[in-house]
């Protein structure tokens, strides 16, 4: 039987919200492809140029700045910070594995 | 001395890179406090219509999801997945919060 609070009277809200959540998803999952080209490109500088992959000074310059964007966007700024350090985290990993493959190809020729 | 390999040679792109980087970073953070509204949401529906507050089906389904439009973005997949988890552990996070928050209520009403 559907009440108003029975589970299957959520249905067509839940299946709304679900249907903004799959588009916002889909233009983050865009953004964050273009936002790997940038790193792709930083990381191939700092191999080339002898820079360090990690950069902790530009890092807490981020993580100061998301925290206030996302405060502005009345989103909590704990989960600002632990998103930005997901997404670090993963391209310093690239990064290290651009100068390994650079340092590599330095060796062999 | 500024040669084309030193490191002080590589700035003038890092800076243009980096300012990509943080524009998107912006972009990005706003609709994630978008997807958070309507998580949010969700999990008042959730709560107040006898839901569980995770739904294995409706994470599979999004995963798979995901996958395909990294892919056509040329963005590791594997990446988007482990994304997608980093969201949603925080999402069921806060569904959880949430029902308990009514769990409560309802016993002290």
């Amino acid at each position: 039987m559907t009440t108003p609070d029975s589970p299957e009277s959520a249905l067509p809200e839940l299946t709304r919200l679900r249907a903004s959540i799959d588009n916002l998803d889909a233009a983050v999952i865009h953004l964050l492809a273009e936002r790997f080209k940038c790193t792709q490109r930083v990381g191939e500088l700092k191999a080339t140029h002898g820079l360090p992959p990690a950069d902790p000074a530009r890092e807490q310059q981020q993580i100061t700045r998301m925290r206030g964007i996302a405060q502005a966007a009345h989103l909590d700024p704990e989960f600002a910070e632990k998103f930005l350090n997901f997404i670090v985290s993963e391209v310093v990993h690239h990064h290290v594995a651009i100068a390994e493959s650079h340092a590599k190809e330095a060796t062999e020729s």
